[in-house]
């Protein structure tokens, strides 16, 4: 068990053998209401059917449009019609999206409501279920509404690891990658070896699983609200969302974030702040990572990939708020003036080094 | 000044001699939204035109319908469509509605934004300014969600108190009434005294706007988030809820208040926990105000009044939890039976002691 410390509540991350046993003990004998992904009910039917009770359960589809604010109404008004109050507790059964809907729910609900969360994808185990974070979208605007406001119990179960689609683990492994970089040089080798028979091994994800959230966790205990070091674990993120947005999603997150991180190393290299050779390396150990979507990459609208980071919501001013890196652990933030450094860098990296490989 | 402590960050409550004053400081030179109620915008039209930008300026009706969950969404995007970022400050004009729907956006928009309020009301001015809560409607359910986030600011200006109709003053003058029951005996005489003479005289009010943020100021610093003592400042609120409901509004606001705290005395003398010479001395005190709405209330549907009081969302159970007293500053919460004593005790009050009035 990993006991987590937040300004809100101290919340406990709690493992399981199974979704049965976890769902056992949710709620803790308050009235409850459960949010529960459509599609991984749809998995695990028996188990819910006999875990929680059907006039309790909403089922809700984990898609962006569901996760806006503009879709909140329908789920607060379900969720009030259950007669559920402020001493009543909200279970989360599912991945992100899921998350950032259960969180802000239950954080303005009754101004504040006890919540727990079943994160049911690598991601959301290994990454996002600590941190206390919800994004919500507002019409066109992604990510633009939230708060901070941790689960009171996080129920983690390797059971749900067993049976995801390969892409899905995909996702989740870039953070893994991450939050190896920003532990250090021996982790991130171990990790490197390990993912070599990662497919249809769930024992070696549960793992990266706890050795990801002991990386995280300080980071958020010092810095809950992201206004410091927090920062960091942005690594590979401005990036990497303009990439997944400027493919239209055709790169995926995991990949999104690999190469958000070979772009921060190579743009660092230039710079002078890393050494050459640490980015060939990066490059050389994660290839099976961005190798088959190098090509998608350097034919997306350059354009576009530069209007995703310049309006990245961590932006203040007129320069770029990067996360660059001086090596293994060794990431800082920097503001790099957008036309004269960082345009002809990302272009660099895109167009000399990433189509070498 | 007065500084007030909060978990989120502590603010200050100033008094600036204008509007005009006021308004210079506020935003402290970073870009600025301003959230404007309408009705008091047509009457300082000429000073918000030389003080705001019109460009940055939304106007919002007061009303109950805009301070919902639904009417949320096109307000974000007027805010965000304005270019606001995280470093922009959001400044609202207006009373509880604003109040409301400002701290509302600010405490989710880029989780968390700095904003300043400027209370327009006796009531947002004495009272609600300080406190930090939100309270939103969703559906037909009221007040069931909000948020704990201060301004990190407060303007106030005895000018707006000069311009106010009767009704809005009394509608404050109810709390002012209440937090000096619970601060003591001293307090209530004096301000009873100065409230045969406060119709035109903004200066009165001024000096029990400061006494009410001074008496308020401890409950909300030490129980902040509503969990014990700051319950107390319920007083008279169950019950006047319930009057102000049953009775469509017929019955307004402040006097609400003063009839359920005059309910709260009732059920307390009748409970053996107060003296009826209490009772009776504040009935004919607070004549003035709970005199020409005793018919009203005894009009109402009285299961009305009985199905709000017990839907009260501060009911966790079968009791129903009320503010009684023992005497001036001796509130306290306790759990009345429903059925057996309050239905029986606020029947009393109702048919009985204030028909005698």
């Amino acid at each position: 068990m990993i006991t987590i410390k937040s300004r809100s509540h101290d919340y406990t991350v709690e493992e399981f053998e199974s979704l049965a046993a976890a769902l056992a003990t949710a709620g803790g004998g308050a009235r409850t209401c459960y949010l529960v992904d459509q599609v991984f009910a749809g998995h695990y039917q028996e188990v819910l059917k006999a875990s929680i009770p059907a006039d309790g359960t909403i089922y809700i589809e984990a898609t962006e449009p569901q996760k806006s604010l503009e879709a909140m109404t329908p789920l607060f008004l379900e969720i009030l019609k259950r007669s559920l109050k402020r001493d009543g507790v909200l279970v989360v059964i599912g991945g992100g999206v899921l998350q950032d809907i259960g969180c802000f729910i239950a954080s303005v609900l009754f101004r504040g409501l006890r919540w727990e969360l079943v994160p049911t994808t690598l991601l959301a185990q290994a990454d996002s279920c600590i941190g206390s974070k919800s994004s919500i979208n507002v019409g066109p605007y992604k990510n633009q509404v939230g708060t901070f406001y941790p689960p009171h119990r996080v129920l983690l179960t390797p059971q749900v690891l067993g049976t995801l689609p390969w892409d899905e683990i995909r996702s989740g492994l870039g953070e893994v990658i991450k939050l190896q970089l920003l532990a250090g040089e021996e982790g991130f080798r171990e990790l490197m070896r390990d993912l070599q028979g990662v497919k249809g091994h769930p024992e070696l994800l549960l793992k990266w699983v706890h050795r990801s959230l002991e990386v995280k966790k300080p980071y958020i205990e010092t810095d809950e609200f992201d206004r410091g070091i927090r920062n960091l674990l942005n690594y590979g993120h401005t990036f990497g969302h303009a990439f997944e947005s400027a493919t239209h999603y055709g790169i995926p997150h995991g990949i999104g974030v690999v190469l958000g991180m070979l772009a921060a190393t190579s743009v660092s290299a230039q710079l002078g702040l890393a050494k050459p050779e640490h980015f060939q390396e990066l490059k050389g150990l994660l290839a099976p990572w961005h190798e088959p979507y190098a090509t998608v990459l350097r034919n997306a609208p350059r354009e576009e990939i530069f209007q995703a980071i310049r309006h990245d919501k961590k932006n203040t001013g007129q320069a770029v708020n990067c996360i660059l890196t001086r090596g293994f652990a060794r990431m800082e933030k920097a503001p790099i003036p957008f036309a004269e450094q960082l345009v002809p860098a990302v272009n660099f990296f895109i167009d000399r080094e990433l189509a070498g490989s």
